[in-house]
């Protein structure tokens, strides 16, 4: 075991159980753990970045929205594509509101357009709006770029880990491929180990070239019982440490470790709405589950002396 | 740039075009590729591991079937069980001619009985199948343990590769996870790397463990042009370098490189009746295109000088 946990990381029991577990697995004795078993996965939305007040992604995909419907005078007097062309957020957070009032019809018609936003694209041509879009894009409230919104206790504890042996993958209901062009920069994640939500995929030959275009259809979710089912499909191993910070998260988190093996499980609460934003909806359960079964939760406001990383180019 | 292929490579221009292209672009000009990109991808049946009589993945299967019966006398008056059962190879063999004739019947019989095999067993019960399986089964005519069935000349090449920076993938038409447990012992490659075929899996959450469990049904069939779209998925990158046998690895062939980057793809010629096997039948276009195209053919005959691994334990 090398050096402790850096400095973003307060003293306290939470980053005790880390470190502790971390010398556990790493020192010869009951329980030891292979490297190659040393196996972490990470949530990305309000686990390695901000989600708040709406996915990273999402910002991504309006702005989408908004060049089509440049273009286009039907698309433009037409939802959602109408409410992206006249930067009219209230629509869209309307929607989300709709949704939670149990009416669905806004959100169906957004996350319809969402599905059907690339379809066609090149997976080469889409790597490469992504990473226009987080060389200029800023979060529309903190006051920083969206490449400036990855927490920094989290990026050192993924270089604490990987001193360690560890082997990080990211496992999030976000979609893999809008993840992996700036996992890199980010995170020191390569695209082989980013696991997300997928857009179907077609194969197209051509004369001098073949190339994969996206589908107007989801291939699948990447969220609940499906994280277990996509963290074996692309490792093959279970989990020892599994981060998350949602009801998403849960199956994710007792996926992780077998009865006689050890394993954390650890999950991020936002409780800081100083710095970043003070929200449990959707954590519910986790976080009932997690205080029932000892798992370890962070408190951003206590547990973490600073929040964001600086903005990577 | 390292020393060149081992000793069970003849010289020629097979090897030849293999290390000048290893050695373009490992070294600084227009061909030269950073080595997070150098990935290869190989096919296993026929390209890694003996393929003839019969996959070795249904030798396993046809096992299970006879265990299945074994305690079953409805399904010993059942086929294929009943084949498994009285050991009658015939009926299997006849169940390929009929399909080759255009009488699918015994061959969808089979096919059925092989997806549905490991209806409900754990990822963690199949793993150990498949070892114990490895550990003792031989191979029906070469006198030779499956697990001495890999062939020399292309660990050698794996091995060369990864001395150049590269990364290797397994990128088969057969089962991903019968793969996995025994690709470390006999390719030095790890589960994570490989991609193959995939049964669905569902997750069964208990009081102490959670699992997944296999579904009596294929989630992808990973051959043709499904190939570079698994590919894609697993790893987010293109592949510079794509060896494979049959007409199914057409398209990861093609997917390749681009149109301004160096890609090399290799086909393996079955061509060696006296040490392993002689056909073609299943590689007639993908032999035709690599002709077109000026593709490398490895004549197993007269490129390889030994065929097979000595059996691992």
């Amino acid at each position: 075991m090398g050096a402790g946990l850096g400095g973003s990381w307060a003293d306290g029991s939470t980053r005790s159980a880390i470190e502790d577990f971390v010398g556990r697995v790493t020192t010869r004795g009951p329980d030891f753990v292979e490297p190659a078993d040393r196996v972490a996965v990470f949530d990305n939305d309000g686990t390695l970045w901000c989600e708040k007040p709406m996915p990273i992604q999402l910002d991504f995909t309006i702005r989408r929205f908004a060049e089509m419907a440049a273009g286009d005078s039907d698309l433009q007097q037409t939802q959602p594509w109408k409410a992206a062309h006249e930067h009219d957020l209230q629509w869209l957070g309307a929607a989300m509101v709709k949704h939670y009032r149990g009416d669905d019809g806004d959100l169906k018609l957004l996350m319809g357009a969402v599905t059907e936003a690339f379809d066609s694209i090149t997976v080469e041509n889409y790597d490469a709006r992504v990473r226009s879009f987080f060389d200029d894009a800023d979060h529309p409230t903190l006051g920083r770029p969206y490449s400036g919104c990855g927490y920094a206790p989290m990026v050192e504890l993924l270089r604490y880990l990987e001193a360690n042996g560890f082997t990080i993958y990211i496992a999030s209901g976000g979609d893999r491929d809008f993840m992996r062009p700036v996992a890199g920069r980010l995170y020191g994640i390569p695209p082989e180990r980013v696991i997300g939500s997928a857009l179907g995929l077609s194969y197209r030959e051509g004369a001098d070239t073949s190339d994969l275009l996206y589908k107007a259809a989801m291939d699948f979710f990447d969220d609940g019982p499906e994280k277990p089912v996509r963290i074996w499909s692309r490792i093959g191993r279970r989990p020892i440490l599994s981060v998350g910070n949602s009801n998403g998260d849960l199956p994710m988190l007792a996926f992780s470790g077998l009865p006689d093996r050890p394993a954390l499980r650890v999950l991020i609460l936002h409780d800081d709405a100083d710095r970043e934003f003070d929200y449990v909806a959707g954590a519910e359960q986790a976080l009932e589950h997690a205080r029932g079964k000892n798992w370890t939760v962070v408190s951003m406001k206590n547990d973490w002396t600073s929040i964001f990383s600086p903005a990577v180019t």
